[in-house]
């Protein structure tokens, strides 16, 4: 008899790991004896189509709720409800392949849960399709490799562990490339800046913070050249002043990222500037302030920020 | 540098699985390189006492909180919150191996969790083992064995998977033993009901429920003797009654489940009798009635009660 048909899904403004994640477990399962169909919560970035095509990997249907369509699913990359389809509540969760902490769910059965602190999602994977005694066909091993190069921006941003080194290496292996030369291409293929405007810039990719009652927010902008932003400071600083009138933000800050040096510059707008300064012990100069060997705004701008405002 | 240490335990009121698994994880993670105590949150009952003499394995230190003494800890068996340590709140959990449902779990960071849909944690255990190439020791799969003996009633309950069944033939051929003559000892060790007053067992292993606005109890007691009960059903319905009316419960049932021969007898006490008959398509006769085949509350007993409290 066949199984009944699944949904296998990341989190909503798919990356690149969501994506191709949800592909590879869908791959695995379907071998173990499911049946599954990956689908995305969004239409994939310019880094996803980039990684697809590279390796002829068809990517995925997208949906923007079950509708229905199947009775129970399976998450990857995610767990937090509001990370996931609007209408979750209406389907059982039986698997969950994740890297993130897990907040605010909750079963009402015993289920597959497979979380572990590594870098990316598809390490995890790996791991799984050995585990499983199945191989992994070259093409998805292209498309788990992209997803590591994007979630540790090459095995250097300090989420990175050995064993996504490990993992990165096996599936170049597989796939017969170099990873470093291909991931070079990924991130530029990632970071389009011309074609967007700057009010799309200071938003694509912000955050929201309360710092002690005031509203921070701080958006990354992925690069492999910090002069195509800073060239566009003038226009960005408007931008951010726009947009933090419209929404009540209290001070901005853009991480410009240079993903191929891994170093950072930060453009500051708004109040509180003398706590920019001591959170990361420098001085801003014409709105901005170099931080060399910054990439991961979770781990190295969020925290010192938090700090200094405690302070 | 010694990794900081860490405790490992399982769930309150604790049974064989989850003192073994504690033992038997904490063991793992140290050959992994952890430092790590096991530690449990009770007095083990005497089917675990039993488990843990047979293979001359030391029962792990009591504790009823942690007080200060780690900064992090590690759950075996359960994930909720109330049956975990009480100052929970002030520790970090960075693993959790478990087979229940998720609820009320929350993390701040990342961490490794392990959840699969198997009866026995130690079946997942055993899984570890083999995935990090460590040996189980002859002691440690003696408690693995028993456990998987305890949790699945000798593999007969429901709940049984085929992974359970081949995980405690592997431990059996490590402890060198015949697993089903250990296991009829066993769980003869763990219904040791001539030492118990009618009140303690009416009330050892109850859990309360809401169905539809009235208060429903169940009980369960396991025994190799159904008589070994009923030749007691007028002090058990006292005791029934005794409970019912200091605790407001409308409905009491205690299940009395033969472990050998995976069959079960309802006593009950109350209103809401036809409810009874209905959930179980029967008739009472003396307030009780054999369920030829029950042995899981969880699976067999609430939910056809629930469902007869809705029509």
């Amino acid at each position: 008899m066949e199984k009944e048909k699944q949904l296998v899904f990341g989190h909503k403004n798919p990356d690149t790991d969501t994506i191709a994640s949800a592909v590879a477990y869908s791959y695995l399962l379907n071998k173990m004896g499911y049946n599954t169909e990956p689908v995305a919560l969004g239409e994939p970035n310019d880094e996803t189509k980039f990684v697809f095509q590279s390796f002829a990997c068809p990517l995925p249907r997208i949906i923007d709720k079950i509708n229905g369509e199947v009775k129970s699913v399976i998450l990857v990359d995610h767990n937090e409800p509001q990370q996931s389809v609007d209408d979750l509540d209406t389907v059982e969760v039986t698997n969950v392949i994740d890297h993130h902490r897990i907040a605010g769910f909750e079963t009402k059965n015993p289920l597959y849960y497979r979380a572990e602190p590594l870098g990316c999602v598809s390490t995890i994977l790996v791991k799984l399709f050995a585990e499983n005694a199945v191989e992994i066909p070259l093409n998805l091993a292209g498309v788990m490799l992209g997803a590591i190069i994007s979630d540790t921006l090459l095995l250097k941003s300090p989420t990175t562990t050995d064993e996504d080194i490990n993992a990165a290496k096996a599936l170049a292996k597989i796939a017969d490339i170099d990873y470093r030369s291909f991931g070079i291409e990924e991130l530029k293929a990632g970071t389009n800046l011309g074609a967007k405007s700057d009010l799309e810039l200071v938003r694509q990719d912000a955050k929201s913070f309360d710092m002690n009652g005031v509203k921070v927010r701080v958006d990354q902008i992925n690069t492999v050249d910090l002069n195509e932003v800073f060239d566009r400071q003038n226009g960005l600083e408007k931008a951010m002043e726009e947009d933090a009138k419209e929404n009540g933000y209290d001070l901005f800050l853009v991480l410009a990222t240079d993903v191929l040096e891994s170093d950072s510059r930060l453009l500051v707008w708004g109040d509180h500037k003398d706590k920019v300064e001591t959170a990361f012990n420098g001085k801003l100069e014409n709105n901005t302030m170099n931080l060399p060997g910054v990439v991961s705004r979770k781990k190295q701008v969020v925290p010192p920020l938090e700090n200094a405002f405690k302070n």
